[in-house]
């Protein structure tokens, strides 16, 4: 945060970050979910899925990596499944469509459960397992990604962060919700340590001979080279328990590829035989339940409600005043996004700069 | 395993434990069910959770603090969803039940889901998981447990180890099982260290103050005075994200107990306000989805296989000549146990002796 210089009101930001979609030519309706999207992640103080991947979403669109018109087939379906096709089109979209076919399936027979193949990056997980809690049901949401995690007693990026991300509606004004990559770090994260000349925690990163890196341009520089791997959550080898981490994340890339017949762990590097950029083709999976099928909602609300509260009133550590819960952070931090606008480093600032250039979208004025 | 003095053959070791639940007046069927969740365990190495607790489900048996005859009522029904009150029967053979119903409902609808309250031990999470897998179907089984972890930033024991199960058949013989606690370790893995006179590795276990604790016996003496507490897969605070494990087993408590208004987190003691032991009252969550509703089922294999071949082929670390896939120890295990038989350490000779005794069953010749 360190390098941070300007911030950006919500609207404002908004406002730019449809218009770009719709100057790639992604239809209206389509550029409102991407941007929606977008902004959520920034809102939760995510900064590395937000306004920070405009830029590549544009490159990709221009670069023909993406189609901006998503066409979604339904290749295989039944009362509560349905099997997709996102066609490269925007992931957010497809992820969009996705979900509500899921929630609409748990409206009728209780719960619903959407694999797709062939998507794009979809912005933060967490964002339709939230669609599902708006509805009044529990939501889930999984994703494979490109590899950068090593398996245990492994040195190679075989596998994404895929992250877990999960939703419930409560008896507060705040939804649980966990998003989270199932490696104990992403690379968004290193990125911002990179940027602020930091160095990165011990045992969160190992070079090709399992030794623990702490150099963020370093770990940057290597990871596309296979030179340097993400560890999963609970670290290298199995006495934190890493084996558990590699465990969830092989499971999320079975959900995300397996009953789609999608691309999986080298496949979505993002490059073909020969080193050429292509489609990404990364695999979702989205699942809704109907709480109703369980219980009475308001009953669900505060069994959740007083679950959290519970957590929240256990004994602190030392030197903490504070207990979270799933949720509560990226909820604080809307609200002070939403007063204070969303932070622009100068890189960001840049990134800006550069699409208002490209795109001839010099009439926001962001730098006053 | 240096205490290790006698080996069981699987067999002898089922029929024993067949007999002994029927003593306690479990009827034929449901004992033989337990007899099986619990040699499940000691075929997969699990030594915390098979025979090692058969002393523990006479006690509670003899002390009526769960029933010997499982009544279970189905408390609310819809296409995909049921609602179970195990009223305090044996929990094997409610999870058991539980989860078939869970099938039933993937066979016809694509998915089932079942929530269960008032349930007791189980056994292992894993067993309920491969029943899908079994079926060819993707099975998941969650529950909750006693308070034994500390939230991130706390240090009383407030969560159970609470695990994950989630399973799914290969194109191998082994099928994918992951059955793993989001704690970092449990309870019967420091009583093991602590049988051996060995040290727990720093980071497991914290102390009221935050300190880490690597003495067993101290710390089994001190988490139920709440004096000690097992730390989230992750570890302390943030930085190796142990508020991702938390998190999960904030999840595993949600899906445990608030769709079923179940107990949860210090109502799971096992003791009422006076002290006083009394029943159990876990719940538990199964899911089931039928792989044939996204895909051929032979093709979903191979799928899976595929991805589990590749993460076994990526590049190893220095001096480690493997890279597990979750299952395979299990399931090697299981082939060595079979051959081998059960290993019996002192502490459970002799409760398998006190059985013998109790019980009038000195016809097992254990000990020739």
């Amino acid at each position: 945060m360190d390098e941070q210089i300007v911030r950006i009101p919500v609207d404002m930001l908004k406002e730019f970050i449809c218009e770009v979609f719709m100057r790639c030519g992604i239809p209206n309706d389509d550029a409102n979910i991407c941007t929606e999207v977008l902004i959520t992640s920034d809102l939760h103080g995510i900064e590395s899925h937000g306004i920070g991947r405009l830029k590549m979403y544009y490159e990709r669109l221009k670069n023909k990596l993406q189609n901006p018109i998503t066409n979604i087939n339904i290749i295989k379906e039944s009362q509560t499944t349905s099997v997709i096709d996102g066609n490269h089109g925007m992931g957010m979209v497809i992820g969009f469509k996705s979900m509500n076919i899921a929630i609409q399936k748990a409206r009728q027979f209780g719960i619903g459960a959407v694999a797709v193949r062939n998507s794009t990056h979809f912005g933060i997980d967490g964002f339709y397992a939230l669609m599902a809690a708006k509805e009044g049901m529990i939501g889930m949401s999984f994703t494979n990604a490109r590899p950068c995690v090593a398996p245990t007693f492994g040195t190679q990026p075989t596998l994404g962060t895929n992250p877990i991300a999960f939703s419930a509606p409560t008896d507060e004004e705040c939804p649980f919700l966990y998003d989270a990559a199932t490696s104990i770090t992403q690379r968004g994260k290193i990125e911002v340590l990179d940027r602020a000349e930091k160095t990165t925690p011990e045992g969160w990163v190992i070079s090709k001979d399992a030794k623990t890196m702490t150099n963020p341009n370093d770990i940057l520089s290597k990871i596309p080279n296979q030179e340097a791997a993400l560890l999963p959550l609970g670290g290298e080898g199995e006495i934190l328990g890493g084996h558990k981490g590699y465990g969830l994340s092989t499971i999320v890339e079975i959900l995300s590829s397996a009953l789609q017949s999608g691309a999986f762990l080298f496949q979505l590097s993002g490059y073909d035989d020969k080193g050429k950029a292509t489609h990404f083709r990364v695999g979702h999976f989205f699942m809704a339940i109907n709480i109703v099928n369980f219980a009475p909602l308001d009953v669900f609300r505060k069994n959740i409600g007083d679950i959290l509260r519970s957590l929240r009133a256990s004994l602190k550590s030392p030197g903490k005043s504070r207990i979270y819960t799933a949720g509560e952070k990226e909820f604080e931090m809307r609200k002070f996004i939403h007063e204070n606008g969303v932070p622009v480093n100068r890189k960001l600032e840049n990134d800006i700069k550069y699409l208002q250039e490209e795109l001839n979208l010099k009439n926001y004025n962001f730098w006053a």
